[in-house]
């Protein structure tokens, strides 16, 4: 941390910060410029995250040095996370891609769709149960009945299920049934759901929150962690701004920037991120090309009568098409893209 | 509902709207233009909100025409919602402030910040036992401990209490000491606990998520009011933007727009908004001129050793010099600001 | 400036930036932590704001110390600035109000809003004679017709006219028909435009960029300062975010954070920041709440046939409500609003 | 246009309405639903552009139908617009790499630059003679003499010439010296010098405002075609957003929604967009992959001695290696990106 002094901060006022700072445990080291003193601090920075130094008389401004978060920082891990999915591994060679309808409508649609994809290459499958609307009035899931759904297509077509749960009531419920679980987007800062899903032994896809920083992309991650689960998969999903062409500002930049903080894997969210069917098929290819590890693509066998997300959602065909438009720009990223149906009898139960 | 076909759109696709729509239970009306065909879609809207219209061949572009929330629209009540607290009212001609510390640290600063905030005028004690944070490693409340202190503060002070309630686990906890359960922004969109608020016999203070739309805030409200419970106060507390100076943008037209279209009580909290003390009186004053009902204020005993927050928080004397210069603005507004502390035994137990 | 350099950067490394940084011509001094070296750079900052500092080997954050503006911050000036306009002061105790239509449609409709807003106290006659329209389909104003128009209601009502300029081509024109000299929002950034409009002797209003922070905002006034022009205004206008239900989000804290960071007078324009006529009402309260010196208002004969802005635009009457309204809340800030006709003959010829 | 009317609108508000509609030369069309009128326009939707719908007693939305651009638009030409540029097209299947120093510093350091860009492929050398600089104290460029320095550059390279202007008064003179003429992201909205660009025979590099929307571009666009000039080149590169890792937000949407509402070529500065050197090669990936149809990059002999953007400029080895890396990408887009430098004398000179 280091502590700028406005112009007119006095002796008096530089030795009430210096003790300030001290007291928390903080070695502080002086240096005096033309118009403001610099207090530096030495030591663990977190002790003083909860002091109100900008509070003090003399302070103009205060400037953290650390990151805020350690157990996901790149510097934690000996080298990039790999989390093991299936017969595969999120974060390694393979592009994971986790696909399947928005929500989960009934057992026919679930095992067309999860049969669909896999023939395609997808190494999950993706389906809500809970599902959150902006609305009360929408379609909100099937619940109990939908999870129950998801874990026997799992063992029908060989599929890993993610799923959303966004209820600290229900995390142990979800995590008898699915393989990921999924904090959305809305969820990202609700903490009481992050430290939860932080003591189940599945991994947790995390979703960026529409107008969460990085940083506190990050944090939320290192709640999880902090709880004992060190599998975090984090997901850049669109974020809010100005523009209404898509019905995100899918943020590429932070797949980069992530991959330069965290040794966590991270994914892209396509569908939620434009909002437009169209749109799935560049926003992949951009994805990829910029390093993602994976994608969760909505699918459904007839968008136009789906319950939720429809304008997004590809038919087999186009989820089929966009597959194989894929495979140059993963070799081309230095990664691959799986063919075909994954190998049988892969999948762990997640009761075992 | 309004759809608008593409240029391109044949007799075919417009047939097939035209049925998917009917389906759904609604009749439509076609206009021809010179490039476009408009449908006009008559009867329930919300029917049409799950449908993927946009994803149908020929489909342009969906305009809503409906507002998409009911029970918070200005149209439902016969006239502006009053919610009784203590022995005041929100939304009535006194305006409310509830003050406190941000975070309940202990029995000493509680007891005396309440006596010292009652006695300027203020009408609820605010104050977190459980408090969201954006890393884990930051103070994280007193919890239980914490709403013990603030059921016993109010019996001694005569404040009703006003405290957050971050896990749907703890409702009836925090219910059961507290006179209104605050939602805090990050949970706007965490459904599951906006219905089960919606089930307890508390007024709930509904706070803007960082990246919520004003439409956004109202269906939260709805999803509240959907369950049962009418008596939600909104709260504006900045919205996430590209500026840097403030914590957060203070939307001040949030009020009057909302005014325009709900029958709630509207009120602000400055201290998160701007998040530096100097900025809480132009804020306050603002919030009023512009027809706010109340005011969220954090107050402390010394900030500069709060627990969190401690940069945004007021001294007792700076509430004190607050509560003064904001009279003639609630006057200005048509408005009065209480004086002195409350009259005693107004509050209502919690339990009662 | 201090550099934070990162936890694997060598001795050598430091060295490098230590000698870029003397090579300015400042001094350096070294901190060196448990993890981070941390360099702090005296002298005149300035000199390092083109040094690429973040590109040299080691340097992990590099964090300016100093406000990048001069002759615009508050430590520059004795006291804040008030700028003659007509017989009154921009920043003075009286609220200067400048009303009068979007754009200059004609001769009659230009002189009968003139009268009636001079009449409830206006102080200055705003209208556009070249308008910046997103279309360019759209009317984009009288040209210099418009201009004469402005010039002859002046010798007429008394009232000073602002006006906007567009093109460096066109700063002498309309500094010779004009008062005040209104850089518009996405000319903000011109910096050609700030330049010339430095360089006459008339009062600039310049008004904040759609995205720029307040700190754009004052390096853009330091731009026409910086030419020798001292009568700058800053006008707060609405910025763009994801918020839908106004045409801009009035950042209302913008003037107190503004007044503690310049001199210079602080005006707001409520029509542009909510696009709506039933909004100026609440804002315009609001920014005088906040502190602000003036506002700058639309107003129009008959909104329903104006050539541009017509819906946030008052009629003559809506005017009338709104100087009424505003005069308590002038008075419970401290400062008044101005009477009836401004006294005759005040107003200085341009070319004088 | 389709205009809503209130719950409360009467039939002589509908009248009224339909009035002025039918005055503007519209046909008018009137669906009666159950609690709103629905009153579609038929003719010109431009016509109605600035009559001030929404100020007239009993509307409650106006609903624009149209797109406000036209010679932009995809449906205007028959098929992609490709602007002939030195040897090859932009928008044709070879991406176009534009690359150069930030600003040009002296002659030396341009020609280096030059020969080196060409070397690994770049098609254009960039260099900024006039700089918009956010301070005024920032070094402004070279002025006159960089423009000398870019044409004799050109001349000795083979590389044709893309640079800034920034005032209407030295459109002429940059076009004398350049053959691509940069509007630059804080000009988009500078309507009087989008008109001027609008009215020389050179293309002209349109980068898009950090606060416009899509439209606005489009809409920048159709400012300059207006004028006679079809030679419009879009270019993302990045938006203001809250995130703040990344010095913008590049909205990697952009490219395929533009793709599909004009028939201009897009390109990406993924130099701007990021702000950071190591930001360079995954956003220009993503670009390419996403449909860009050229880069425009920053590249200078020594970045940490660059007078301007030094933070964001590659070396030429950097150059190189991107260089190759992208060459595969390019491939899997269906693209392919040139190799070596450009056959000689291919450059027209700007006079001829």
């Amino acid at each position: 941390m280091i502590i700028v002094t406005t112009e007119t901060a006095t002796a008096d006022d530089i030795d009430r910060i210096r003790e300030r700072v001290e007291a928390a445990g903080l070695r502080t080291h002086i240096s005096r410029g033309e118009t403001h003193t610099v207090i530096g601090c030495i030591g663990e920075e977190d002790r003083l995250a909860d002091v109100p130094l900008r509070s003090l008389p003399g302070v103009a401004r205060v400037l953290p040095v650390m990151k805020p978060f350690k157990l996901a920082s790149l510097s934690f891990a000996a080298g990039p996370t790999r989390i093991p999915l299936g017969g595969t591994e999120i974060g390694g060679e393979e592009i994971v891609v986790m696909a399947g309808p928005c929500s989960v409508e009934g057992a026919d649609m679930l095992r067309s769709t999860a049969r669909a994809v896999a023939d395609e290459g997808a190494r999950a499958l993706r389906g809500g149960a809970f599902k959150p609307r902006t609305s009360p009035y929408s379609f909100r899931g099937l619940g109990e009945e939908g999870l129950e759904l998801l874990a026997r297509t799992r063992s029908e077509s060989g599929l890993p299920v993610v799923t959303e749960v966004m209820d600290t009531r229900q995390v142990e419920l979800v995590a008898g049934h699915a393989d990921v679980l999924q904090v959305g987007a809305r969820n990202m800062q609700n903490f009481a759901l992050l430290s939860e899903v932080g003591r189940v032994r599945r991994p947790v896809l995390l979703k960026r929150g529409m107008s969460a920083t990085l940083k506190d992309l990050l944090l939320a991650a290192e709640y999880v962690m902090n709880q004992g689960n060190p599998h975090v998969i984090l997901c850049e999903r669109g974020i809010r701004t100005f523009e209404d062409a898509t019905r995100n500002t899918f943020d590429v930049s932070a797949i980069p920037v992530l991959k330069a903080e965290t040794h966590l894997p991270v994914m892209a969210d396509p569908s939620h991120a434009g909002g437009r069917a169209d749109l799935v098929g560049p926003l992949s290819r951009a994805a990829l090309a910029a390093g993602a590890d994976g994608l969760m693509v909505e699918v459904h066998p007839d968008p136009p009568t789906a319950l939720s997300d429809g304008d997004q959602s590809l038919t087999f065909q186009q989820f089929r098409t966009l597959m194989a438009d894929l495979a140059p720009f993963a070799r081309a990223a230095g990664r691959r893209m799986p063919v075909g149906p994954p190998a049988t009898a892969e999948v762990r139960s997640p009761a075992g």
